[in-house]
């Protein structure tokens, strides 16, 4: 693990790997491109599930388990989908290890190959082996809507990979319907475009610019795909979320079809959606420092730690049973509070490690402390510590907590308004492109143009925002390049 | 799914199947061997791991995750371990598809073919992968213990399945945590054993018996290997859970050193152990009738149902109204409860549903009833109904819940009891298994008899009980084929 954190100023990418170390929160694995979730990185990704499991829930999802492996032929019913996905997938092809000749070490035994066409995949995203399943179980307007999300491990073969935003295997939920109506789908695809909307302000405390993306940008089989787009420290927008509309595609690929209330056959209707680990990626480099990790409070696994300071064993009884109280006190006013009384560590030790794991308040309790009733008090957002009457600490240890909350996404806020550009040149556009953030600028709507784009700056088109998101800009104008008409300014950014 | 549940009497096997297609709670996948939970199943899993998880996070576990992929030489560096599970590994060769020439499907793209050695496998379980971490993460006694839990799906390559109880993918967890002695890495094997028994007793209302196993039975690259032991309805079985102390097998294997406080370096003490998606299938064989599913009220997804029943417009406001106001005080009570009122479906439909679902109890709500203020309810562990007036339902909904569970619990265990003979000689032996259940009888100790007993009987040595168990028979004898002194009675039985 790192012992020093590069600063941001010096090394953007190593700052952020230096963080994600000293914070614990993911590890690599000897195999390349996958990543461990030690105890503190899998506790965020925890809390995060636990959120997002309730919105699934209150929205009127239920959860399921679909199969980790895919029939090979499966992946090629869909034709776009198989286009995206066929160039990454792992292949498993042999069902045992036998020892090699020299004894030393083991190899596929040919004889467990399976047979030509029986390969299976390790799902990429699983559309094709829940729609399989949707055929079997759909048949009548009562079986419908279908409202259902998975959490699972998914595999995309990825040669350049980065910790959490871009790894070989990762965690995430798909969510997958089935509607009577392309209405009511449509309808679904923005409600979770929605929830993942108030996922991130509400509870990451990152802004996100809800929008559409271009067909380039599309999900492979999808109508359309919705997204959320964050801004990151170094002015690179990072995809955090998608939910997209799948017509009947899927449906179409396999026969999935209903009897509707008028005794017609009718091919159902889909949507799908998705967040995953990278969303600790997007946390991390949202709101982190040169000290180490920034975590907002209703996400922190540990919201408050108290670190008892004592030197004599007269003294340690005293704060011990001091701290006991505060741990209990703090419990019941529903904050995640833990106690670091182990002796192998100093409390200036101690102070550092939470400030590097991102612990948004720290206590610390000593001899003095408890005879003045008062409690020494740190955020970790803002330097600083103030004492608190320790008959008020309560109120103000969850004053406290909502206050950085706020003022996480105030900063982010603050942050993304000012890497925001509204340009119409070309020449203001490149040179707002090579500062970092997003641009808002003309589009002629056409493939070309964003590629040529792409090629020239390095940057996408992130999405165009909804009309609901307060970037949607419907200014007319004409394309910087082209000078084709364009109908609204559209959000262009490097990305990661 | 199956319409009419096969009778035990006549078919228990085809029985547990049309039980858990009928209940919705697992499906069969395209790929052979692989399942689907649909959200009945899921539900059920979700409640259990709730449950689980919070034990584990009583007893100072943390989740963390490893990767799925573990490097096939890995596998090979613990020499009974690999014995174990290289015969069933799912092995990922390719990392791409490409269109076969025909343009008709997909193929492994040969260009993608991973290096000779280098191939993957699909974890069986973690042990290699997490030991190769603990070498890294641990240095000094101040690393230890750790004590990780890990939630995650595994793949063992079984050609005969059967839904829950042997499956090619299964959810699961599997604890591994690092000790720096002997003494405490056993403690440890036999907490998570106690853990086991405890989650098996008082949530599924199974009765258990606490084991070891012998070394024929020994998990792969254990010393030790405890287990509970369950009984099913048709006489068979069913191992629910094991906890092995793993010595410092994997240490060794893995070179994991820490430095002891007198600065020596020494291998650390490891253990492991899992309860899977098995124990639905020990649930559902436990309890389930020839209507259907019967479920613990303590795990069961929804322990209330009501179902209004009305005619009339004007009964349906009156019925609907006082439905509401049920499930708001039930819901306030801390029963899970929720109303069926889609009027797709009739009464005695939904009435037929929730039994073959498992439903606890279920609620009736008619216009009379409402007049009268009274609830009719019908318990699912046993026949009949009764009417309870109104203002006494939710202390009576929470009293008969806990009457449930406790009848289920008395109910398999009686089974048990019968099912559970004492013998000393061979004659008595053979015909007690051949009538099913659990058999008491002494052993010489040695694998040659176990072997032979296996092979004339198909029975096996389930455990040895442990002195804390009641079925712990310390009555020295001879060995029913050889004579030979026997220390204790094992504990036989065929088994799933």
């Amino acid at each position: 693990m790192a012992d020093k954190i590069t600063p941001r100023s010096e090394d953007y990418s190593q700052w952020y790997l230096d963080v994600v170390q000293a914070a614990k929160l993911a590890d690599y694995s000897p195999v390349r491109g996958s990543m461990i979730l030690p105890p503190n990185g899998y506790a965020l990704w925890e809390n995060m599930q636990r959120v997002l499991d309730g919105m699934f829930k209150a929205t009127g999802h239920q959860n399921a388990y679909f199969p980790l492996f895919i029939p090979q032929s499966f992946l090629s019913k869909e034709a776009e989908h198989v286009e995206g996905f066929a160039k990454e997938c792992a292949v498993v092809t042999h069902s045992r290890l036998r020892t090699t000749a020299d004894g030393t070490g083991v190899e596929p035994d040919p004889a467990s190959k399976l047979a030509d066409g029986e390969n299976l995949v390790v799902r990429p995203t699983s559309e094709t082996i829940i729609w399989d399943t949707y055929s079997r179980w759909i048949q009548s307007w009562r079986d419908l809507p279908i409202l259902i999300n998975q959490w699972a491990n998914v595999v995309r073969w990825e040669l350049r990979t980065r910790l959490f935003l871009r790894t070989m295997e990762f965690l995430w939920q798909e969510g997958h319907t089935a509607h009577a109506t392309e209405d009511e789908a449509v309808e679904e695809t923005l409600r979770m475009l929605d929830v993942y909307t108030e996922f991130a302000e509400e509870y990451m405390a990152v802004p996100v610019i809800r929008g559409v993306k271009t067909a380039s940008e599309r999900f492979a089989g999808a109508v359309d795909t919705y997204c959320i787009e964050a801004l990151m420290q170094d002015g690179k927008a990072l995809q955090a979320g998608t939910s997209h509309f799948l017509g009947q595609n899927f449906a179409k690929a396999f026969d999935c079809t209903f009897q509707n209330k008028d005794n017609e056959l009718e091919h159902v209707w889909a949507t799908s959606w998705g967040v995953s680990t990278r969303l600790i990626g997007a946390l991390i480099m949202t709101h982190s420092d040169d000290q180490g990790l920034v975590l907002p409070p209703r996400l922190a696994p540990t919201q408050v730690v108290i670190v008892p300071i004592y030197r004599k064993d007269g003294e340690k009884e005293t704060v011990m049973e001091a701290v006991a109280e505060i741990e209990r006190e703090l419990r019941v006013a529903g904050v995640r509070v833990k106690t670091d009384a182990r002796e192998a560590y100093r409390p200036g030790w101690k102070f550092n490690e939470y400030e590097v794991q991102g612990v948004p308040l720290r206590l610390a309790v000593g001899p003095r402390d408890v005879k003045n009733n008062v409690v020494e008090l740190a955020r970790r957002d803002e330097p600083g510590k103030e004492s608190v009457p320790r008959d008020q600490l309560a109120d103000v240890v969850t004053d406290t907590l909502s206050q950085i909350q706020a003022n996480l996404f105030a900063r982010a806020e603050n942050f993304r308004q000012q890497k925001t550009t509204t340009v119409d040149t070309y020449d203001a556009f490149k040179e707002a492109i090579e500062q970092g953030g997003f641009v808002l600028a003309p589009w002629d709507g056409t493939p070309e143009t964003e590629a040529r784009l792409k090629e020239e700056t390095k940057a996408t088109i992130r999405c165009l925002p909804l009309e609901s998101d307060p970037h949607y800009d419907p200014t007319e104008g004409v394309d910087m390049l082209t000078g084709q008409p364009s109908k609204q300014r559209v959000v262009f950014a490097r990305a990661y």
